[in-house]
């Protein structure tokens, strides 16, 4: 699912919540940040905690490694890019 | 390695290519970009050509996952973040 935009973005992160009936519970792990200037490269361990029968509907892992950009804009860092996926989205 | 600035930059380019004894060549594989307006998250399947005993000394992959930002600046795209390992960086 790729999705651009705030009022998009609200609506498939809805979706999601359903998808996992509401029982999706992502987990932090190890972080890297690989930062230039305004702009950072994120790297996050995410444990996705989830339904038994959510997370077998999935084709993905329940261990992620996301990648996320975020950007400095007046003092504060935004997300710019959410990639929960990370290098997967080469698979 | 993690280097910042242009002259740094230029000097551990130099440096990698004296530890694989000038003998690296990487071969580009699939790519995938998720772009947001004037930032661009690069995926890139990267295959590392090196000689064996370049290749046998090192402690990554000659398979990488790299992540890449760029940036659009006066209507080119530069490259603000080179991480060649990827998600790997957090094992």
């Amino acid at each position: 699912m790729f999705v651009q935009g705030r009022e998009n973005i609200a609506v498939a992160f809805k979706k999601i919540a359903s998808y996992f009936k509401n029982s999706l519970k992502p987990v932090e792990g190890k972080m890297r940040f690989v930062i230039a200037g305004d702009t950072v490269l994120v790297l996050a361990q995410t444990f996705i905690q989830a339904s038994n029968e959510a997370l077998e509907a999935s084709e993905y892992s329940s261990e992620r490694r996301a990648t996320y950009v975020f950007k400095k804009i007046d003092d504060s860092w935004v997300c710019a890019i959410d990639n929960s996926y990370g290098t997967s989205l080469l698979n």
